[in-house]
Formats: C-alpha cells, sequence, structure tokens
C-alpha cells in the first residue's frame, strides 16, 4: 500500500491519505459491501500511523456513506451506488437499441470465425512505424492540429486522384468526407436522412451494425433478399413504388454476410431505379480491394449523374483498424448535411491518423502489399472451404471479401451448434444476425479473415465434430 | 496532361483515357457549364492522338450526359447535378441543425482570436514523435487491431490512478470509457438520455456546441445563467422543481466562454440538489490543468454518491488536437447505455491515438511540459488584458482556461464589431454565439490560448483601432 501513501498529493493529511487507501481497497472490492473493516488499532498498526489518523479516515469514509458503523461492533462498508440503479434507468433503456453483433464477438474463442476483420499478422506492421515516423518529420506539428471538418486536404485529394484512376469514378476533394471508419458514415446517412416511420429498403441478409444504426433512427425497415445474381429488380422497382423508401442500403461487392456481387447490369439499372423512385442509394464498399481472380464492377456511384449514390469507402478492415478511416463521396446538396452531423458529433477525424494513412495506403509499397494479401485471403477461404467440403452444408464460393456465408441442412438448430462450437472454442456469427427480420435460422457466418491456415483447419475440425456428436 | 494518359489504368481503352482527361478537367471546374470545349481536330493534335478517339471520347461524354451538341457548332459542357438540388433536400436541410461556431471559426485570419485551442508552437512537437516510435515498439500490431469497444483497457486503468491520485476521484476501469474528443461524449449522453420535449438545462452562456447537439436532440432548452461566483442555487432549485430537467450540462472549472469556476461548497450542494431532483449533471471538464495560480476545486463528480453526475474529462483541447483523445466516467448503470451509442456510432476509438496518448500524456515529461504550459498562457493572458486596459471594456479575470468573456458597452454594435475586424483580419467569437437565447449581445468571447504574444498585441491593437474610428 506504500504507493498510495508515498505517492499521494502531499498537499493532503495523512488521515486523507488513509481514507483514499481505504477507499481504494473497497473500489477494488478487496473489501466487499457490509464487510468489516479492520480494527483502528489492528488497521494503525499495519499502516504505521496513529490510531487518530486511522479514527479520522473511518470517520471521513461513515460521512461520505462509504462505511457504517454497526453498533459498536465496528467499520462496515456500505452498500455501494453500483448496486444502485436510479429509476431513470428504466426510462433510458428503452431510448437506445442495442447492438447484438458486438455482443457475440466479445465472446471469446480460439478459433475465431466470427471476425470479418483481418488477421493482423498478415498487416506489414514492421514497416508501419517507418511511415508513422516519416508523418511526423513532414509534419512536426500534426498532434498539435485539428483536422479540418471534413478531413484533411491533402489526404481527399489524393483519394479522388485514386478513384479516378481506379475506379473510372468522378468526384471532387469537396465531395469527400473522411470519417472514423464506415460505421460512423452509415450512422450520419442515417442521421441526415432518416425521421422516424421513413422507409429503409435493408438488404437481406446485411451488415448488422446497419440493421442496429436504422432501428436506432426508429426506420421503417423493408428486407430486399439478394441472391447469387443480384437482386429481383422487378420486385425492388414494385417495392420502391409502393413504398417510397427514403433510402436503400447496399454492400454490392464481395457483400458481408454473403460475399456475392452485383453484376454491372443490374449496377447501372439500380441507380436508374433509385433516380426514378428518387431513393438514395447508400452504397458500402468495404471489401473492394478484396477480389481473388478479376477485380470486381466499379461502384454504382459511378454510374450516378444526378446525385442519388453515397458512396461509403472505408479501408479501416482490411489496411489498419487501428487507424479507422474511411471516406463518404456524395453530392454537394447532401455533402452540407453530412458535414453539420460530422460537426455535432466529432468535429473531424483526429489528423495524425488520416496522415498517416495517406502516406501509407497510397505507398507502393503498400499497393504491392494488397496483392500478398489477396493471395492469403484466397488460401485461407480454399482452406477452409475445402474443410468443409465433406460436410452437406452448401454456399456460393465468393471471388472475395472475408466470408463464407454457409446454409445448414434443416435438421441443425444452428443456436444449438452455436453453444456447443463456442464450448469447442469455435466462434462463427448466426445467420438471423443479418436478417433485419431473424428468420434466417439455417444460415451461418464463417470468416475466414482472421484465423490462420492451422487454426481453420483445427476450429473447422472441431465444428465438423461438433455436428457429428 | 500526360500524367492521365500515362498513369491511367491500362484495361482502358485510349479514347476512355481521353475520356477521363476530359472528365476531370470539367470535375476541376477548367471547363465550365455551357463552355465549348475544344474541337476534335484541336484536341487530337493537342493530346497527339488520331481524331476519332477524340470523336469516341466526345460521344461517350455525350452519352454520359457530360456535354451536349450545340446545332452543330459543337460541344458543351452539360449543366452537372452540382447546380441541381433533389427535392429532398428541404426535407433534409430539416432534419439537422446548423453548427453555428464552426462557421464563424472558419473565417480565415492573421489574429485568431476565435479559437480556444492552444497555439501547436507551445506544444513539445519535437519529441511527440520518439513517443510515437515508442509505442510501435511497444504493441507492434497497433495498426493492425481494434480497440475494445469501451477504450484500450491499460488507457482507462492508468486513468483511474491518474484521477485518483489528482483529483481524489475513485472510478474503476469498467467506469470510463474513452471516446474520441469530448464532444462525441456530449453527443452520446444527449443520444441516451434526451428524447424529443425533454427538459435540458444549459448555463448561459456556455459550449456553443452543445446547445448544437442538445437542440439537433429537440430538447426544451432551460438556460441557467452563470456568474463569477456561481450560480443562483435558489433559483436553480426552483427551475429543477418546476421543470424537472432530464440533465444539466455544466463546465464548472474554468467555464467555456467566461473562465467562470464554481467554487467548492456550490459544487456540493449542486450534486445534492441534482439527486434531490433526478436531474444528471454532465460536467464538462476540458480545462481543468490549465490554472494559473493555484489548482481548482475537484470535479463535482467527486462528490457524487448517488450516480447522478457523468464526468466529461478531455484531453484534446491541450495535449494534442490531433489525437482527440476524451473518457467519460460514470457509474455502471448509465455506462451500459453510452456503451451502445459508441458501438453504434464507430464502434471504439482508434489505438493507436489510445496508445500514443497514454504514453505521451502519462509521461513526466509531459507532466513537467504542463507547468510551462501554464506559465505561457498566463502570459498571454496577461498581455492580451494589458492590451485591453486602455478601453472600457470590462471583464473577470479568469484564473484558468483559454478566453476573456468581455463585456463591451451598449453603444458597441458587437455585429459591426465583428465585420470591422474581420476586415482588419481580427477574428473573435461574438458572445451570442454562447446564449441559446442568443441575447447576450454586449460579449464577445476573446481566446488568448492559439495567437503568439506579437499577434496578441497587434490583433488587440487593431481592435482597438476599430472601435474608435
Amino acid at each position: 500500500m506504500n504507493r498510495y501513501i508515498s505517492e499521494a498529493n502531499h498537499s493532503k493529511n495523512l488521515y486523507e491519505q488513509v481514507y483514499d487507501y481505504i477507499n481504494h481497497r473497497i473500489d477494488r472490492g478487496e473489501w466487499q459491501m457490509h464487510d468489516k473493516l479492520p480494527s483502528i488499532r489492528d488497521l494503525a498498526r499495519a499502516m504505521n500511523v496513529h490510531r487518530l489518523t486511522v479514527f479520522k479516515a473511518y470517520q471521513l469514509l461513515k460521512q461520505k456513506q462509504r462505511v457504517y458503523v454497526k453498533d459498536k461492533s465496528g467499520y462496515f462498508v456500505s452498500p455501494t451506488y453500483r448496486d444502485e440503479v436510479p429509476m431513470n434507468d428504466a426510462h433510458i433503456s428503452t431510448s437506445i437499441q442495442r447492438n447484438y453483433l458486438s455482443d457475440i464477438q466479445q465472446i471469446p474463442a480460439t478459433y475465431q470465425f466470427s471476425q470479418a476483420i483481418i488477421d493482423p499478422n498478415l498487416l506489414p506492421n514492421h514497416y508501419f512505424s517507418e511511415y508513422v515516423k516519416n508523418v511526423f518529420d513532414l509534419y512536426p506539428k500534426v498532434l498539435g492540429s485539428y483536422s479540418p471538418l471534413q478531413g484533411d486536404e491533402e489526404l481527399r485529394g489524393a483519394l479522388t486522384e485514386y478513384f479516378l484512376q481506379t475506379e473510372n469514378l468522378y468526384v471532387s476533394a469537396d465531395e469527400v468526407l473522411i470519417t472514423t471508419g464506415a460505421q460512423q458514415a452509415i450512422d450520419f446517412v442515417a442521421e441526415v436522412l432518416i425521421k422516424p416511420r421513413d422507409t429503409v429498403f435493408l438488404e437481406r441478409p446485411t451488415y448488422s451494425a446497419a440493421i442496429d444504426i436504422f432501428r436506432q433512427k426508429e426506420a421503417r425497415i423493408i428486407p430486399i433478399d439478394i441472391h447469387p445474381y443480384g437482386y429481383d429488380l422487378d420486385r425492388v422497382e414494385y417495392l420502391m413504388k409502393k413504398h417510397k423508401p427514403r433510402l436503400f442500403y447496399i454492400n454490392p461487392t464481395f457483400h458481408n454476410p454473403t460475399g456475392y456481387t452485383l453484376p454491372k447490369e443490374q449496377r447501372k439499372m439500380l441507380v436508374d431505379l433509385a433516380e426514378r423512385y428518387r431513393c438514395v442509394l447508400v452504397e458500402d464498399d468495404p471489401f473492394h480491394d478484396i477480389f481473388f481472380d478479376h477485380k470486381p464492377p466499379h461502384p454504382l456511384f459511378s454510374y450516378d449523374t444526378s446525385g442519388y449514390v453515397i458512396y461509403i469507402r472505408s479501408f479501416s478492415k482490411y489496411i489498419s483498424p487501428g487507424l479507422r478511416i474511411a471516406s463518404v463521396c456524395c453530392r454537394p446538396w447532401l455533402m452540407k448535411q453530412l458535414l453539420i452531423a460530422k460537426s455535432l458529433s466529432d468535429n473531424g477525424t483526429p489528423l495524425l491518423n488520416q496522415k498517416i494513412f495517406l502516406h501509407y495506403f497510397l505507398s507502393s509499397r503498400m499497393q504491392n502489399h494488397l496483392e500478398k494479401l489477396r493471395i492469403a485471403l484466397n488460401v485461407r477461404k480454399g482452406l477452409m472451404e475445402e474443410a468443409l467440403s465433406t460436410t452437406d452444408w452448401k454456399w456460393e464460393s465468393p471471388n472475395g471479401g472475408f466470408n463464407l456465408w454457409v446454409n445448414v441442412p434443416e435438421h441443425i438448430h444452428v443456436d444449438t451448434l452455436f453453444k456447443q462450437s463456442i464450448e469447442q472454442s469455435v466462434s462463427f456469427v448466426p445467420g438471423e444476425y443479418f436478417d433485419p427480420e431473424r428468420t434466417m435460422k439455417s444460415w451461418i457466418r464463417l470468416s475466414y479473415s482472421f484465423a490462420n491456415e492451422k487454426d481453420i483447419k483445427e476450429g473447422i475440425r472441431r465444428l465438423r465434430a461438433v455436428i457429428i456428436s
């Protein structure tokens, strides 16, 4: 305990330091509520202070209601606020939605197939720091400066060039907003476009955080089924005519969780529908660079001529989860609104992260590394598919992304499978988490991006063992 | 223009590259709408390509409605979507509030008294990078990892120790949430606690972003006047009884914009009132370490026994604007809700920023530097006060923080003063921006934290000249 006494601020009296020490031990749970504290004599001896000091500390504890005195038998730890739930708690819990997937992902497991993020070992960590050092040489005051609200100008300029060269996509720097991850971008779009009871189209299945965000905005959610070949566009048109949605949130390239990619023809057609029915398409594109045999078609945004597509391009998932850099491209009339949302929310993404990303992501070194990354992920996908090949489970082999979307036979109860897998330290995500209606009971998402080759083999072996048993 | 041709993706036909190039120049505004494009012959010569190539590019431009053809006289740039405002724009602009202060702060000025942020030159930039390098040695995979939702455990642990030692403030690591700046924390609190038409108490004047945030949540805002001696607590109690506010947002230590500090006695009393009337106190404390002659009283949070105080302690303003690190301390029943808000919003503050902050802020070097920082700011405050001493303006000399809250005589019209100052390249913030009711017409905020000594003298000289003229 010396550290508490010695390190303590010297303006404090000794009895206050004893008081701090006891409080600290109570906070740490070393003394639980209703525990009896040591007698004044014992503690004074133990701490080598005068009894009067301990007495004064106990008096202060009593006065602050940290301890109570029971009929002369001594001092006891009071029940703390930790147990008290103020009545307005009830009100609060209704005011905000639960984010389900993060619960699942917080369950520890050795064989992690629930995380659709990249294995950190696949990232070129060893030369990250060079770039960072470089950033400080180039911008010695980077930590002393706020970012512009819309994002670092140099970065936005570089991204417009990058989109132009790689995606045939024309945006000016003032049509690009830098956000802290794609989720923040989706949140802003919802904040700006959605009022309670507005209609929102979501793919079925879809990114579960998007479901949570639009639920939180009290949107009326209508699911649009997606298939390996894309959407049933006649039905989409019928539903747009009928429901007049404010927006349609889509993930058309190596879709999460299915891995499906919307074919080029459908992209153009969907953009036309969006214009005709004044439905904003929110195109979330976090896996665009993670393709296996050939590049995916250009984003829908590149077919947009009248400003009905918002393009969210994030790089967190496979470049730098620790940096959380994403960009949103949209036309000025919408950008104005997103900028207000950004200014109310965090008033700008940290500048350091933007500068590191700029110099790292756009380096030829990183671009070469991306090539290796694709190969490594393709290998892992192959291993997982091979390990699953002896089952009667079904999936479309994706041409990119991080996940297998697997259809398990009716007789398998996914919730039971999940519980048993966790016992085997294998985690995955039950399909219903990606379904706005939570009815996709015979599907699971297996991510091959996080676990290494060895763990993929062993994890799937254990999973198979669970089914057979 | 070679770069567009040469660097272009080689899967593209030449005419597509020409098409890219023209589009790019239109996007850059080099060719404005209704401008005539060069003739096919001229452009073909200029770009050293076949006329047919340019012709095909022009056809594609026409087809994509980027250009139109006027009675054989040539190709002209189409009016673009940039000018079109889709009809739902109207809807959108009503769905989100404007953030006024950021507009003011975006006005360029040589003598910056509108920015309540630290002069980057006062930060120890030269050894920042050491710490960063250090961070990469300690955590080689830091850029490859997401942060835990609640924030890095090591950082939260260190902050609890720091609060205990410096503020006599007991929180456990699970009662601390790391956010990307204090504004995000306020936004979460509003998201969690406020429903439309809930009553919110705001100080008058107060931090203008807080006004914007609570307006955005459609709260009923009731202003509470603050004075150099604190609040009129009888009136506060009367108003709490009458309006039953959900929360009271306060900035009791070196208050922004006034610099006032709530005395110790009133802190305890306000906490008692909050408990009695079930009003959550949201204590925003970004200037706590920026004191001049003596430390400020402990936060109200340290008097809280039943969980009615939320403590927002931010470090962005004076340690690392480029990192954007803040912490929120509150009791578990509220933390549960804030965590959901965090998970929906950005799912965790970037890990790199937290690790850099941890090693930088908690280093003895930084703590020593803080001492120098206080002295430098005190000097700047003194210079500004001296420069203003010949005017008949009035202010309370603050014992900490970044700002002078100045009362100008009735006959001075602040809006006119502002316009004229900007012409002299001097910026400040008119007081009404800090007033929920926008009625404080004879006040201005002058920040002495951003401009250096020389600029403070010259800036105030110009300001005085404006008054006299």
